[in-house]
Parts: C-alpha cells; structure tokens; sequence
C-alpha cells in the first residue's frame, strides 16, 4: 500500500494532501468523477456511501451520505467549481456543522505511467482545519485512498 | 469617510477586512443580498454592474458584470452557501482567470447602532492572494464600501 503525506502547517488554515498511484491521470480524473466509481472508494473503509445529488459541472451542486456500522449517518454536500482534469475545484461542508466550509483544490499529476494526486484544502480558519484534523479526516482520507489504490487493477482491465 | 481596515497576512492564502458603519445589521445583510441594493454600492467607484444571475439560497449561482468608462467588461462569478444574518459564505472567480476561486465569509457584527463588517477571504494559494492584492481588490473594496456609506442614509430614510 502507499502512503499518503499529509501536511497542516502551523498556524494556517490549509492542508496539503498527496498520494502516488500506479495509474494514468484520466483513469485517477473517471474514479474522482463517475458516481459509480467513487461510492467505491471514497471515505473510511466499511462505511456505506450513497450519492444524493452529483451534478458534475461548474456550478452543479454534489451530496452523498456516510453510513456507519451502527447505521449512524454522516452527510456531506458542496458545489463543483471547476472539474476539468487539469484540476478539480469544490467546496465541502459537513451537514453536521452547517456554514463552516472548506474548498478543495485537485490536481493530477502524470509521470512515467503513475500520477501524483494532490490536494490542497483552504478553511475559513485555523480553528476549523484544526477541528478537521481532530475528527479523523487523515484516517479518512487514508482508508479512502487505500481503497482507490486496490480498486485501480479492475479498472485498468476495464479501461 | 470611514476607513477599511485591510490584512493580508505574510505568507498566508488569507485577508482579513473590517469596516464600521452608522447602520442597523439588518440594514448592511439587505444592502448585501438585495440585488436593486448591491449594484448601487459594489465595486470599484464609476464602474457600471449589470447582474446576469442572483439566486439567494445554499447552492445558488449568482454572476455580474462590471463596466469601466471605457467599455471593458470583468465578469464574475460564484455560489452561495450560506446566506443568512448571521453569516455569508460565497465563492468568487474571476472570469479573466478561471479555475481560481476564492471563498469569502461575511459577518456583521452590531454594537450600539453601528455594525462591522468582517470579510474573510481565502485563496488557493499565496500566489493567488497576492495577485488579488497586486490587481487592486483594496483600492476596489474601499471605494465600494465608500459608496455603500453615501447609500445608507437613505436607506435609513426608506426603512
């Protein structure tokens, strides 16, 4: 498995996510992309994902529920900005704490068949990346992305 | 004249803005969200907005153009994600440089009859601030919010 590094710098509000894949870009952009693929693999392992609204263009609005072990529900939603694969723009808010937003900025790098994903996260505050960090989302994101790493070999032999 | 107050932290994807007005808070959320009301006030002093889109609510696009003297056009764009009293959060990009967004967040702060304005803005990057900065936001900003001081006595009159 790889890993992938996580950097919150001190005092601001921003953290840099990166993770290396042995994939082409527009393979990584499809699982970013097609709701059939990203319920897949995105957020903590064994946890159920359902897709409420995904209107991938700029502008469109996106929604999807994490659903625990214990059935506890966990709901997300944002707006797409810019969703090219040169580089993905979307805001995120956690329904549970509703008018604290982050926006995320996705780009994906190519080099010598494997891509690079990154990820830069902008947050109203320090406060609130803090409170991101402190529920767990590098364990998310982690799972998540160990998820993707494992689903690439089915869909390299679909592509 | 009031004065704003302007931040822009070193090294940080971040501005802070702060300006104080003879105004109810209920007044400057009207004169914020209030389409007929916004034109009259936002942006740089002589330039003419048109709004193309406004659709006030979570999720909701809006988009206007400004107008100089000489007939050159800057287009912007984002959505709203929160729009109530208590707090504004809204995205803006530029349609001269598309796929850098920022992410604003408003608050009106009452106290004895007057209200501060606070804006948060945060960027992609540093790079994407200080080019916001190097393109005249500030000079922009303040003659904006000179405008909307000249607007408020009568909009004391009218309420």
């Amino acid at each position: 498995m790889g890993t992938t590094e996580i950097i919150a710098p001190e005092g601001q509000p921003v953290i840099d996510m990166r993770r290396d894949f042995a994939a082409p870009r527009a393979l990584l952009h499809r699982a970013h992309t097609d709701p059939a693929l990203i319920t897949q693999w995105l957020g903590p392992k064994q946890y159920e994902m359902v897709i409420d609204e995904w209107d991938l263009r700029d502008g469109g609005r996106y929604r999807y529920i994490h659903r625990d072990d214990a059935g506890t529900a966990y709901t997300f939603h944002g707006v797409f900005h810019s969703t090219s694969i040169d580089g993905m723009v979307q805001t995120f808010e956690f329904e549970g704490a509703p008018g604290h937003v982050s926006m995320d900025t996705l780009w994906f790098e190519e080099h010598d068949g494997r891509t690079t994903i990154h990820v830069r996260s902008v947050f109203q505050s320090v406060e609130d990346r803090d409170a991101m960090v402190a529920a767990g989302m590098g364990d998310g994101v982690n799972q998540g992305y160990d998820r993707l790493e494992a689903l690439i070999p089915t869909l390299l032999v679909q592509a």
